[in-house]
């Protein structure tokens, strides 16, 4: 074997062993997701040349995987993702697309929408894939994620579209967000192939999923979750609540005695967690980015794993 | 194939997309279900001759099947029911009866209750179905519900008096009422037959059985349930809470909208939802009962349900 | 057949009937279990005759279980009971052990703990039930029970370790205590045996399991739990709080009608709920231990049952 089959062979496996699928018939994503949800909000703008950068940040930083949604950017950040690729289709051989589908914004895009709501039907969900398909320049999305659960949805209608969806090659792997666990095995009896995912929102202050039977039944089913607003929205740095500042606290403490950036410590924080889970970044910095991925080598101590859950408390464990 | 017998034909036909089984095993049921908890308060009194015109509204109108409980009217409605089958035993023939039992009153027919209680006991059970069977003047109850689920339930006890009962032929079918979907699989697991439903309040006011997996469940499992409270017991029409206006406000705004009544709205959004239930009327008035079952053709606009939905929370959906 | 063969069969016999299985492949327990976690809070002292003639009441009023934990008493409680079979190691011929691990406490005897926190890892699980077996000196652990759920929890790891603990005979079942229903399933779907019991608070104040699922769950799978705090941690004798209050004034009524005991009438309560738990005593006074048996053989009436869960809750039953 040559020396560059061997470099070749080397740099793929370190690829892989980034990569590694979300459950056992699920696409495989990077540990990190970008988040392209504030795509539209950089100060920088968001031109083809700025959507490039941070495109190559994550790839050089191992993140191959993008977070999208029909609505994000009042329905725009698809289409403005879409003009770099239509500028580099070859892009779309190292990157997997996440998007999702479901909610119905009151939005000037949308001026059929009087009020907001979900739609689960056959017809939206169908709709909704080709218009990202469109907007984002590809010819499949990776894996579709219901981007709500809703109280009128039809799990049989739902699953069977999914299935369609599917089987058409529009989309290669479905999932949720959001779903609680009687929601997700209620969808998850409607389809052929095991839902690949639940996104789920994962920080200290937001303890539910880990209390509630979300993230048990997930570890469970060996389903990993992905992991939204990782720093609370970033309300864990700025917000004057009693809870934040406690947190925030706590962090910092770690953070200096680790040299770690406090964002970091909140990623290892959820990289230590059982689950698993795969968490998607907001950052619309390049070098947050390059910065976020190294959490990936650094483990906490047990205790200051407890001390930042204690924090969000106030309480200690029972 | 004569006329007559074509018409026979057809009208069964007719009848029979009117009833739909509650489950697989299930008793077949009408998609309105006459509730009979009220039938001592009718100012037009309650002899023989007006329960049969209420009877009669409701066959005319495709409602087959009556729901009672020993408790309803102080223990009073069952037997002033069965007076009217006494009068015309022909009318089983087209009725189903569902009727309840294991709650315990303090009232002045069971002076043995010193406290508001509940006896899921095998000897309890069995005596009650049989005081029933005595008042309605029936051979058989099509569908027995355990009223309320209680923590003294022993589910062996009661799955194998249930099974007993059936078999000796005093019970066709047997299901719960109010029941947690952990209760529910508990009394499962300890009967021959699934539980073939679960009367469970739904309505807008009431969001509970809609978020907390109770329906999630059922839908999983094809099991419809019986919707009792569809207008809340009237609070969405007479009360001064402020849940109450929203939902009065959006009701009324969109029935006048559609041209209908505004309960006939409430029986049309509780008919749009995926667990398809069979919903409880409780009026005393032959003419709004002929009404609300218009409402079986009706279909809201699905904006128009969120609207409703989110009348009640006071908050748009997330 | 001799009279003495006849006896001790006899003998043997009623000592069986005492002793029941958790659940299909768990351990055999006493219907009373002895809780150790006051032993030293006794004003008569721990030394060895004094911890002695505590298991000899026990021994006397078919009381063969011993319940532990690794933390009771400030790490020092299995030490002292260690002490009493150190002397009579034949002892441990008649009683059953079972003790918890997994709680870290900031204590002097752990000046690494800097915070109350858990630790599920393998290395800690099996550090400290060699630890608990030189200080009970003791050769296996009967039941080893997770004494807490908590957040960082990686159910695959803490199963292979009770496993590996099972086969090395160091342990000879496991189980947990205070999980959550989906925890329980978790943890349950990684081990080669079946979880034996769920240790959980169960008292009229302490009302959570009898609705949450956590006993149904056990019922519908026949696992027994254990109960702890079945006077409320003495709260319902001791108490001003209204619901306190409520229950003392309902079960010291009742008590003097059956002409029992208060204890006595918490501890038939406990004993007539169809999850048949097994009962934790934590009175350090021998004849309060001989005297809390014999409500194994007194039934309250249906009534009084539900007389004092309503005192607990404060409103009569749905």
């Amino acid at each position: 074997m040559g020396k560059e089959k061997k470099d070749n062979k080397k740099k793929k496996e370190k690829e892989e062993t980034r990569q590694r699928a979300l459950s056992k018939d699920g696409p495989r994503v990077s540990s990190f997701v970008y988040g392209c949800w504030r795509l539209l909000d950089d100060p920088e703008g968001s031109d083809v040349k700025r959507i490039r950068s941070k495109i190559d940040a994550c790839l050089e930083s191992g993140i191959s995987t993008f977070d999208h949604a029909d609505i994000y950017g009042g329905y725009g950040c698809e289409e403005v993702f879409g003009r770099a690729i239509k500028d580099s289709p070859e892009l779309l051989k190292h990157i997997e697309i996440v998007t999702k589908c479901g909610i119905m914004l009151v939005d000037p895009a949308r001026p059929d929408n009087r009020i907001k709501y979900y739609d689960h039907g056959g017809n939206h969900i169908i709709k909704s894939v080709e218009r990202s398909l469109k907007n984002l320049n590809a010819e499949t999305i990776d894996l579709l994620l219901i981007h709500r659960p809703g109280p009128l949805m039809d799990p049989e209608e739902l699953g069977a579209v999914l299935d369609h969806l599917r089987k058409s090659g529009k989309i290669k792997h479905y999932g949720v967000s959001n779903f609680t666990v009687s929601q997700f095995k209620m969808l998850n009896s409607c389809t052929d192939r095991k839902l690949a995912t639940n996104q789920v929102e994962m920080n200290p202050l937001h303890q539910a999923p880990f209390l509630d039977g979300t993230l048990d039944y997930m570890i469970q089913k060996q389903i990993r979750p992905m992991a939204w607003s990782p720093t609370g929205g970033g309300r864990i740095f700025n917000d004057s609540s009693e809870d934040a500042v406690r947190v925030r606290t706590a962090v910092q403490e770690i953070a200096s005695r680790y040299d770690m950036e406090p964002d970091q410590v909140l990623y290892s924080w959820l990289l230590m967690h059982p689950s698993n889970p795969a968490i998607i970044l907001g950052t619309n910095r390049p070098d947050r980015i390059r910065k976020a991925v190294e959490s990936r080598s650094r483990q906490l101590d047990k205790q200051d794993w407890y001390a930042i859950w204690t924090a969000a408390t106030g309480v200690e464990v029972p």
